[in-house]
């Protein structure tokens, strides 16, 4: 607490300072620059504007979300930043009536508000908060009994079938967790069921956890997560303008046509209305886990008595506000580096984004102060509030489509933020960058620990692996692989790789611009009240980050990163931790390949023999598996080879950038620049996209899963592939992603060129 | 049901045949033999014992219980055996008076008594049950602040460690499952606790498993598990006379000196009254593997309030009444093939242990049949009907200490059964009769599917390896080896490996006698009543096995078992599945040093580079990981070479056999058994025994775990002696274990120079 408080006092001088002249000299190097920066960073600060922005339900469309923009929009001009509001007119649909009710003997209706909770004085709106929902769910109004689904992702369907179910013209009830909430109602809907709900069990984020908000941060019994459920691994943004703005007068697509939006009716519920529908299943005892933790007997059903389902929505058009702020670069103006962070909530929003957009609005005032003691940044810095991220990230895409073009000539690096947290440093992106962001973690000391923030991940990518909390073989793999690399001082901790669920998306995802995301988490808690009404300053402030420490260290963190992006004279590339992880990537699609052989392999001659048959119990409902396709041999040769190029390629780049980079010659430097200023574009060709409908999705080495939603799935269009059993993809995609890959390389190869002097 | 009519009464033929005269001609043919026995085997006749066995409580020293022994008595001479009651005289406290109450603002008393079930007309006793009990605990009266400890087990100190917590004059609770019940208190002493609870959690055996009896088969909220604590590991029996028979002038150990007895008091309760318990806990929240589903949020401890536990026992000695049933061989007078099953339970023991006792009566009754139709069995068979097996084993211990040296002579195998249930069938033993197993599996159809007990039990082997329920690496890898084995039909599936739990014990790991337990289950479920008052007559024949199925199905199995050992002219084993089976225990031994070497390595760089510290959460305790020790490479040469050479023996002998054993002259078929009759005593010399206070475990290849109580260890002595860091007994144990294996190879030269006519 002295520390900022301490912090927060020379910020006081350095501002009234500049409200006369800029008298102190500038700063003349990196390190004096970020000891300023820190300085600026008040934690009260946050905390007031947290308090401000939280007020009162900010959701898209209610009057405060628009207030925050204009807050926001007031702030960046009052840190000197040349900053205006961008809107867009999108699609968004708000309830006008819903029900979900058991009929039967004991008829039961669920509640479909949250209650006020008495020990939080920050939750009682004046204004009205949106009730439980499911934005683009697909209205309805169906009455069929009720089918548990566990989490309803693609696994548990699986599942199903071995338990003899079918929820085809049923209802089903999915519980949060598992995977991504959107793909519930979808595989859903795939299935041929006829509406959704999806609960928040206990066992995930309720008491199972830790005590009830506002006892402890966990989910209270009536508290529910709204959410999105657009198909978004399909493309983000506004659900009728895919690959353009949603300006006013942008080509749209028929509402019938969006293909991103569900067909079936959806709405979420709490655990304390589900154990009711619970309650009301017949069928069979479910397997183990699948088992939540409310004190009941969980069977698959169907109920006993059928549930009756209605949504109905308002699906009129509705304007967001992004909050754009410019501080232009001294020397590189047409180099931008672009940071956001969404301002709309669900609710209030207190963590989930608010904590994030407190760090980044006191990025932009302590670069405003940088700037009035004479600082410039050498390249163009970008400071984006988003609107609409929550309903599917629509502020960001839309944005980034409009600006397309000039993203593409200009951004060199996009930092996105979101939910922040007391805890771990945590860092996910694209690998040439992590390099860039190790030494960054190197460079801020973590508050609890007094080591660095890197050092502290370090110590916690060994840990996991050594004390795993799940048995997951391909987990377990995986943290073996990176602790075994965080655990070697010489090489840098690996970041992880972006999937979806937050704005870099349309930036990584659609225009192959590198995007970083950064947060800490992981000791403090907002899972408990995450998109509901009890996400508040209070319960912020309480348990989810005490004393605002680790926003404001997010604020230190991504400050560095973005000062030094727009301040270095060289490309912030590293490309043997992107070969060495992609290596390890292919090494993972590898495996995947043969265990799916050997699982199909198995599973014929169990069907052959009758082994399910012969296993099964007389007395309750059951069936055959799905059936594996035989795995070919895939045609992954061209791969392999450009996984060889790359790695040698960048062994050259790297070693030449080492020998030279420091002495190189003016023209030659703004070449190298030039080269390395697009190159992670080249992993996103323009006219590829992934299969199956996914086009949008340009980047052939990151992307969101089609059945994960926010989880990555690296190299893609080979990875899904074979996971969904399309052989022909599989070696399509292999060529596909190699030709990326080999487009990297002779990018490397121009870049080490001149790097050598050729 | 028609089946089943139709073999009732060609039984009622044959006995009222034998009533007059053996009018029919003695059966000539193994197949002939058999379908009669089967056709004596009457599903009504065991559920009409069963009625009258569960009666009333029948626990070591009530009347039922002596009552018990006397019926079964008179069933067996009725049958035609020579049969007599054998008592011991043991010690065996029982409860005086007890309390657990939780102190402070909000006191509460558990009851520590079980309620009738209304729904369940043969729970209701005239005579008293046992109140809530643990046989063998400590007696005392302690208060003291309340630790949860999970399943009690290491792995759960190991972690308690790890969140900071110490049990040091606490009382701890906890949960039953993950290991032997009587490991929880003693592991507890270990660690300083001054008392312990046990409760039932509904995730492991009650509502989460299915409906709660008396609507399912799950345990209600108020029942609980009795059972024993006594420190059977180190032996099992009476605890003053390890290694003799407990007869009435036997000497005996001092109670105090008796090293099996438990220290601390202890006591199970009801998961109902677990739950006001667990809610007055304080602490850290615990690992979500640690949760169970009462609908509260599991703390660590220390619990707000303190606890009271009170126990005081009448520590008297008591009788026990087994029952011995003895059918002369007619050409092998002096080779018994012993058959037992005990007849003691908790309270009515419906299930536990009476299914398996009625099936154990019912082969008895259909060799009298066979026997009274002119057929004797070539060797003697003994039936034994053990008393105090809850207690620990009492029965079998003191009989096989007693019978001692007889039974090192003249058994060639014992074969064991106890609780039973609908489903699949399972067998465990020694290795070198897996062969013996398999072909009686596969002469024994199943009722539900059609297919040979055998043939089903291949096909779970199968899918329980390709749809694991649990991914504990170690655990997985079992199955997948177990699975290709079954899954090859050339090969003999495996047997499991014998542990401790059931009356098998003395005899295999005392007196190195081979055994086989066998049994049904899977599909019934009895697990939700075990060792509770609910254990009943009707809950066995509504969900464990309605219409008696199975039980008869475990009598026609074993019948088959014991009929063909009897009237075998040829040695049962054959040696390549034993010498196969120790490779593979063998490699697992090998891949548990590597991987605790690799894990110490591991620990020790993280604790060099401070990592724990680094990762802890500085609001909630922790601690570091109790300290592995480097682990050094072992002397395992000699078991290595005692495995080839075995491997070799055993492919000799078994080419041997096949070539010439059908053929063999009468005097060498006498050598031949001679030699095999006791070639398994070989695995367990006399002047050796496990390290550790353990001398009483003499077998070298099969033991309970120290640290497991009922599962098995294999190669105990090298296997735990690394589990446990005692790296000297490792290198002495490779090298006696050797010499162990060596006899059992020098045997089987011998056996198969016989073969080969040498």
């Amino acid at each position: 607490m002295r520390r900022i408080l301490l912090l927060s006092a020379s910020y006081l001088v350095a501002a009234s300072a500049f409200a006369a002249a800029p008298s102190a000299p500038p700063p003349q190097d990196e390190k004096a620059i970020e000891k300023n920066f820190d300085a600026a960073i008040d934690p009260n600060q946050m905390r007031d504007w947290l308090k401000t922005l939280a007020a009162e339900p900010n959701h898209v469309g209610s009057p405060h979300d628009k207030a925050n923009a204009e807050f926001i929009l007031g702030l960046f001009k009052k840190f000197g930043w040349d900053a205006h509001i961008e809107s867009f007119n999108v699609l968004y649909p708000t309830p006008v009536s819903e029900t979900v009710e058991l009929q039967g003997l004991k008829p039961f209706k669920a509640t479909l508000q949250e209650p006020n909770i008495p020990g939080d004085t920050t939750s009682r709106s004046k204004q009205p908060s949106l009730p439980a929902y499911l934005e683009y769910q697909g209205d309805g109004d169906v009455t069929a009994p009720l089918v548990y689904v566990n989490y309803g992702m693609r696994d548990d369907y699986k599942a199903l079938a071995r338990l003899g179910v079918d929820v085809k013209g049923k209802i089903v009830i999915a519980r949060y967790g598992g995977g991504w909430r959107g793909l519930k109602p979808l595989l859903a809907q795939m299935h041929g069921a006829v509406g959704c709900l999806i609960y928040s069990d206990p066992s995930d984020d309720g008491y199972a956890v830790d005590a009830a908000y506002p006892n402890g941060p966990a989910r209270p019994p009536h508290g529910f997560q709204r959410g999105s459920v657009e198909d978004m691994p399909i493309y983000t943004g506004d659900p009728l303008t895919p690959g353009v703005g949603a300006t006013v007068n942008a080509k749209r697509l028929d509402r019938s046509k969006a293909p991103v939006l569900l067909k079936i009716p959806a709405l979420p519920i709490s655990y304390a209305d589900a154990q009711v529908l619970l309650s009301s299943m017949d069928g069979r005892v479910v397997p183990e886990s699948w088992r939540g933790r409310l004190p009941i007997t969980y069977r698959v059903g169907p109920s006993k008595a059928p549930v009756h389902l209605m949504v109905k929505s308002d699906w009129s058009m509705k304007p967001i506000y992004d909050v754009v702020a410019i501080m232009k670069g001294a020397t590189y103006p047409d180099q931008w580096v672009v940071r956001g962070n969404h301002h709309d909530g669900w609710v209030y929003g207190g963590s989930d984004p608010l904590s994030g957009q407190i760090a980044l609005l006191e990025e932009a005032k302590a670069m405003g102060e940088l700037a009035r003691h004479g600082w410039r940044p050498r390249r163009t810095i970008v400071y984006t509030s988003w609107d609409g991220e929550e309903p599917g990230l629509l502020g960001s895409t839309e944005w980034a489509e409009t600006h397309g073009a000039d993203l593409k000539k200009k951004a060199i690096l996009y930092i996105n933020s979101d939910s922040n947290a007391r805890g771990f440093f945590g860092a996910a992106g694209n690998h040439d960058f992590e390099h860039f962001v190790n030494q960054v973690a190197n460079d801020v000391t973590d508050p609890e620990t007094q080591v660095s923030i890197g050092q502290r991940h370090r110590a916690k990518a060994r840990i996991d692996a050594a004390e795993p909390k799940s048995h997951d073989p391909e987990a377990v793999d995986r943290l073996k692989a990176e602790a075994k690399i965080a655990a070697d001082p010489h090489r840098d901790f690996p970041l992880d790789a972006l999937g979806s669920g937050s704005d870099y998306s349309a930036f990584l995802e659609h225009l192959g611009v590198p995007a970083l995301n950064i947060e800490f988490g992981d000791e403090g808690n907002s899972g408990g009240v995450y998109h509901s009404r009890y996400d508040t300053f209070e319960h912020h402030s309480r348990f989810v980050d005490p004393g605002f420490v680790y926003d404001a260290l997010l604020a230190k963190t991504v400050g560095r990163l973005v000062l030094r992006a727009a301040d270095s004279d060289l490309p912030l590339q590293q490309a043997g931790d992107f070969a060495d992880t992609l290596a390890r990537y292919y090494g993972e699609v590898k495996k995947l390949a043969n265990d799916k052989r050997e699982a199909a392999e198995i599973q014929g001659k169990l069907v052959s023999d009758r082994a399910f048959q012969l296993t099964a119990d007389p007395t309750k409902t059951s069936g055959p598996p799905l059936a594996l396709k035989p795995v070919p041999k895939f045609e992954l040769a061209p791969l392999e080879n450009a996984l060889d190029r790359l790695k040698k390629s960048a062994k050259a780049y790297d070693d030449a950038f080492a020998k030279n980079a420091a002495k190189l010659a003016p023209d030659r430097r703004a070449r190298l620049l030039g080269l390395m200023q697009s190159i992670d574009q080249t992993l996103a060709p323009d006219n590829v996209g992934l299969p199956g409908g996914r086009g949008w999705y340009k980047n052939l080495v990151y992307a969101p899963g089609r059945f994960t939603g926010y989880g990555a799935k690296t190299l893609p269009g080979v990875r899904e592939a074979i996971e969904d059993e399309r052989w022909d993809d599989a070696n399509k995609y292999a060529k596909l992603t190699a030709d990326a890959l080999n487009a990297y390389s002779a990018r490397l190869d121009q870049a080490t060129a001149v790097l050598n002097g050729k």
